[in-house]
């Protein structure tokens, strides 16, 4: 398939670009380089040195003979979406084009502001240039569980039937977030469904949740080739963090109690998920919701795994409980549904003490570079 | 108290800046007549020529010697939000600066952009500034029962308690838009509903039917002083419009089979709603929903009652019916609840034949200046 992944420099944009490409798609990448200017902003690096994008897509085609084509751009600006969609025509286009952070979106006004206008504006002229140059192709949109909140009823799959004074009737699921960065999501959900009703679009949103790891078989080998790695307080998810607090010797840094409970996954496992909705579209008129997640944990769990595969590579870690400077339940029901990855036929990986340790082999591998100054929240909210 | 009215220049804005004024507050209007560059746009011009918001607050101040404070600028413009705020430090905020046609919103991809930037970025604004500025002051937001569509149950006032397996929860009610712009409304309630949770805001959120009517008791005896009368495809809400194809003698268009039921209210209704609202603010970290509408009537009803009192002035009128240039469902069960205004204290207005013909009347001594090109639907989604 010709398959365009908007936001092909991040975190998990490139791993999916080589992914597609081995599995024999015909990748293109679009991305403007704004959340590299952010981590430059907030003086945080990722932990592996990334190179360009055209260097990567060098070195993936010096390696694998398959070619990933670059374009740079910014997908807040229509004319330049619109161009770009009608070059490349894809059949599939992967929408990771946004701004990830909760914190970020909550540090002050402009972030907030430009993660509402970057957010929104994109996925907007996603929507306009698929249906005005290729309506047929499918939008596979990155969302995240954290658009439903913590309800006190189980999360079911994107949609909720209600029954109310003996009438019945299917809705999405209510939403709610924890933050501005989550409520975009949210707002991107609402606009989808929209069009998707009008414009007899196809598209699949994937509330997935947080995403550990950094081996994907098709980086293992070749340094330059490695995700935009992430830790610090604004950018970096909880697990990648403990483990960097934990090859630093410094203090795994729980917020509250640790009892919050989320839906997470492997980084390999959010490609294959990637890949199988987009090999499977739904049909035209439907607005497919996977919930994209493996297995659920407190935050406490986990740093409390990440401790002891610490423990068998000979470290000594410490668990803090700061304040927690986001506003969440701390104690609350948690049981979120997640059938369809698995029936579209997702293999999923659990979060092992193997996994912990290959993780901590590989950012020990790299402990000269890591910077502890940007790990503590200083974003509260 | 003090209030600022942002979208001062409108249909709503000015003549609830004249009943608030007239009620002993103390009215600042903020606008940046985008409505009015945008009716150029189209070539659609209000029914009654409408002086600038500084010559109509002169004419207000001379006839009643009360002061309408007048600020002309764009509330998308951060800095701009900000110091108007804070010069101002309002009791109270009334949010109508919002764009308000579904058609617009649906007619190009720039129109579309411009209604989601506009509409978002100024609420997103207006929470800012009063975040940092007067966060005890109480946001009024209009929104629409548009938000809420037209499911298969009742639609409840804001919020609705979901029994699923045997546990519950209180999820704002599930939305759904038929429109890009009714789409903003609900992302506009989403963000609300965030930032009351996060930062403690008191807001309610108006869910407006739509509006008909031209004569409020501040404006009646002065041509100056008249609301922003559309009657056009773009901005005419039905009921204006109606009345205007009656006096104009051409058919009244209903959209398909006229089936759809909505909830209509009177202008006069609706600053009484909106002065209810903000001399009894919710508490901090309150978001209250109100459903703001009279009666519900389909759209051949209304024609058929336009129809009826024109011919009580011995105007013939004939009803056509047009391939619905919208997607809405035409047959749909409607029964949406609506108490927390009249508990408020609202004494509503029924649209009688008394009330139609008094608009006819209006309309007919302006009958030279009706432009029958911009009537027809030319926008379909």
């Amino acid at each position: 398939m010709k398959v365009a992944i908007l936001g092909g420099d991040g975190y998990l944009g490139w791993a999916t670009a080589m992914h597609l490409s081995l599995a024999g798609h015909d990748v293109t990448v679009c991305d403007n380089f704004l959340r590299r200017r952010l981590n430059a902003q907030f003086g945080s690096q990722p932990l592996f040195p990334v190179p360009d994008l055209a260097e990567r897509a060098h070195v993936w085609r010096q390696r694998t003979k398959r070619c990933i084509a670059v374009t740079v751009g910014d997908l807040t600006d229509w004319d330049f979406t619109r161009s770009f969609i009608e070059e490349c025509a894809p059949d599939a286009i992967i929408h990771y084009a946004e701004l990830p952070s909760a914190p970020f979106s909550m540090a002050n006004q402009r972030s907030s502001a430009l993660t509402l206008h970057n957010n929104l504006g994109v996925t907007h002229n996603v929507i306009h240039a698929v249906h005005e140059v290729c309506p047929d192709a499918h939008i596979v949109k990155l969302g995240t569980m954290g658009e439903y909140g913590t309800p006190n009823i189980d999360i079911e799959e994107g949609w909720i039937e209600v029954q109310h004074k003996g009438r019945h009737e299917r809705f999405l699921y209510p939403r709610q977030g924890g933050s501005l960065y989550h409520t975009t999501k949210i707002m991107d959900t609402d606009m989808l469904w929209f069009y998707v009703r009008a414009w007899k679009l196809r598209v699949t949103d994937l509330m997935q949740g947080p995403v550990y790891g950094m081996i994907t078989a098709e980086s293992s080998t070749e340094p330059a080739l490695m995700p935009h790695f992430s830790y610090d307080a604004v950018f970096g998810t909880v697990i990648n963090r403990f483990i960097v607090q934990a090859v630093a010797g410094i203090p795994l840094t729980v917020f509250g109690r640790g009892t919050q409970r989320r839906g997470f996954l492997n980084l390999e496992d959010t490609l294959q998920c990637v890949r199988l909705v987009m090999e499977t579209p739904p049909p035209p008129g439907e607005l497919r919701i996977c919930n994209q997640f493996v297995e659920v944990f407190s935050v406490l769990d986990l740093a409390e795994r990440v401790a002891q595969a610490a423990g068998e590579r000979g470290l000594t870690v410490k668990i803090d409980h700061l304040d927690n400077p986001r506003m969440e339940a701390e104690t609350h029901y948690y049981n979120p549904t997640h059938t369809t990855l698995r029936e579209l036929g997702l293999q999923p990986h659990c979060l092992s003490t193997e996994v912990l340790t290959q993780m901590i082999d590989i950012v020990w591998s790299q402990r000269s570079h890591i910077d502890t100054s940007h790990i503590l929240p200083t974003i509260r909210w």
